[in-house]
């Protein structure tokens, strides 16, 4: 039992996705479960609001509230994606730490968040201030090392796999023939988010779509795609095409970009892979293709998100909070399966320092020779995440998502310059 | 009560809808009730099926799979584009319906398919073909007149609304400012769907997305609409803009055509209003902006539909049997709401050639001088049409829909020669 006593602090950073709320909604169960944990803070919008000391007081939410963020999408807390970089920065974060006995951090996002949270943790033991760090995983990308999948991912493919279903329903009552449907979505390095739509082909059903799954596992060109679409077109009266924005020719470089835009991170904005994908088919075979891009819609989607998902986020939170009160610091909860012939979901850690910047990519042996469709294992893998469906109450036809009151915990110091 | 005895036909045209299934339902059902019918008959792709003589005997499919139709998208008879234009091909449709002693005839669809029905109506009696005729309205694009309103438009709002409030919390939790989202949505000549985009605000939220809501029924200049986001954006942190794909320039032009294609009805393809939209953000603001665009899956999404939606395409396909079973020929079912203050749907009859192919458009006067926003007349019309949710059957994870057996009836005729 620790004996480390004092405040906590949770923080949401990142892309949001239809289950953080229920891993912060976790963590803040947890942590009232403990009496060495005196206050329990939320940070506004990730590490920007510990610099800004915008810090709220989270015990101060009404239990209702904490209870709808079980299926409320976004990020309650506000998240951001401001890398600390400024020496100034981190000591900053110590000060805020400091001055509001903050010992226990927790982290909620993907492997450029598990850094700074490790950053932070050096920096404190560096300088002798007792601190716990405990990330939590967030991302719908499914892209952590380590961790055997991330909260978030199940909910974004439960509604992809739900959409491409009742897509087929509309592209089979279609009397047309030779329509190229393309379905682009998020994933920008790496495709298990377009490689999870293969879940929406029934088991014994080898006409269903998706028919070709593109991902930047394996490199792209022109020639194969065309090549790939007629083939499924001398079989089936529609082709149905699934596409991460993220998509890569044989040189590594991204095949598609809407603008020349990097982020704050560096990373390349993208979008616009459906797009070039309709011009080939367009231009090249004549044919007509349609684009659906969900764009956010599918990582905020919670009337339709997996239960498993989200339960699996809340037990995070959970993990997070027991881990610290148990003396771990510089580790991020994992969600783990067992070896037993039917799925179970065990939480485990690893140091911040594995995950941080690392990134898994789908194994090639789970996609087929054909390099556009998945077998049998990642079916085995993707399938226990999808299972059950959250029950969102509606009010007046529509659901009802929770916002904190952000009860602000009083500033002690002076701004800070950016 | 008729003394025509005779079996039944039952087509489906168009686009479809999340609930034109409920209303093949509610017709088998009760032609079922009826003993003047004797077989109960689909065609296969709407009047393309007529003319190839690709009927299904429908009493055959089992009771579960009728039942699993009031929750299935797509349209489970096929539909078609195919426009009757050819006297043989009118004659050939006698042709089939004598040799299958077809008297009871029910077409769902939208004006163009009012319109077919209510020709083979008048070249029947021409023939004195003793038949009876009865429309069924199905469209999202709610643009029939004389019904109240249209199945399947209730439940492509529902799901636009659900997208936008969960695309709302994702937005507010970022910490960027000046985003631009845009939602483009379907609809070709008049803007009820995105207008059904304004339940989303939650009442006495005046934040609340969407900021700004274009229809084609308002001319589009793209001075006005910069001047719309910059006014939004210095209140609120990002501008979320909902757009019709028919948005009109002031001289009554598509602001955007993705493609100089027309379908077989003459009607231009339309698509990419949304990123027209994001070019006049990103070059004449220097913002960022998103596009989201959900094309079909929006008209499919029967895993968020509309309680009252469907329940209410059931009653209209039962409503279209029971008007024939009376005597009724060439009439379209209507949706009628009664004066009280609480919603109540019945159905009416209104006579098929005041239908075919006129519009209806948005009253202005439900549109705010803003010519962005839709006041509390437009609430009042749509809110009750979004009530109450459908439940489908989940299972390992995703909705089960149902097929057709599609038991054939033998053909009797030579092939048509098209």
């Amino acid at each position: 039992m620790s004996e480390l006593v004092g405040n906590c602090l949770i923080g949401q950073s990142g892309g949001p996705t239809a289950v953080i709320n229920a891993s912060l909604a976790g963590a803040i169960t947890e942590a009232l479960n403990h009496s060495c944990i005196e206050e329990v803070y939320g940070c506004l919008n990730g590490v920007l609001g510990i610099l800004n000391e915008d810090l709220i007081d989270l015990a101060a939410e009404s239990q209702q509230t904490i209870r709808a963020l079980r299926h409320t999408p976004g990020a309650a807390l506000g998240t951001c994606r401001f890398k600390l970089k400024r020496p100034a920065d981190f000591e900053r974060v110590l000060q805020v730490f400091e001055a509001h006995n903050i010992r226990f951090f927790y982290y909620a996002g993907g492997n450029d968040s598990q850094d700074t949270a490790a950053r932070i943790s050096s920096l404190a033991r560096e300088r002798g201030y007792d601190l716990r760090v405990i990330g939590i995983p967030k991302t719908i990308d499914n892209d952590l090392v380590t961790t055997d999948h991330c909260p978030g991912y199940g909910s974004v493919i439960k509604f992809l796999c739900t959409t491409v279903r009742e897509m087929a329903c509309d592209h089979e009552a279609m009397g047309q023939n030779d329509l190229v449907s393309i379905v682009e979505c998020m994933g920008r390095n790496a495709g298990w988010i377009a490689a999870g739509a293969s879940l929406a082909k029934r088991r014994d059903h080898p006409h269903d779509p998706p028919h070709l799954i593109y991902l930047p596992e394996v490199p792209f060109t022109p020639e194969k795609f065309l090549e790939d679409v007629q083939r499924v077109l001398k079989r089936e009266r529609y082709c149905m095409v699934v596409v991460g924005e993220g998509l890569l020719d044989p040189d590594g470089n991204y095949v598609a970009t809407s603008s020349a835009q990097t982020d704050s991170f560096g990373h390349a904005q993208l979008g616009g892979a459906g797009d070039y994908l309709r011009g080939l088919v367009e231009s090249r075979l004549g044919l007509k293709a349609r684009v659906a891009r969900f764009g956010i819609a599918q990582r905020a989607a919670a009337h339709a998100a997996s239960k498993a998902d989200a339960d699996e986020a809340f037990h995070a939170g959970e993990a997070a909070v027991r881990a610290s009160v148990n003396g771990e610091t510089d580790k991020m909860v994992l969600l783990l399966r067992g070896d037993a012939d039917t799925y179970q979901c065990e939480t485990g850690l690893a140091p911040l320092e594995e995950i941080a910047n690392g990134v898994k990519r789908i194994p090639r042996e789970w996609i087929n020779e054909d390099g556009v469709s998945m077998n049998y294992q990642f079916s085995r893998y993707a399938l226990p995440l999808i299972q059950g469906e959250v029950q969102v109450p509606y009010e007046n036809g529509l659901p009802q998502y929770a916002r904190l009151d952000n009860h602000r915990v009083d500033r002690v110091l002076a701004a800070h310059e950016f």
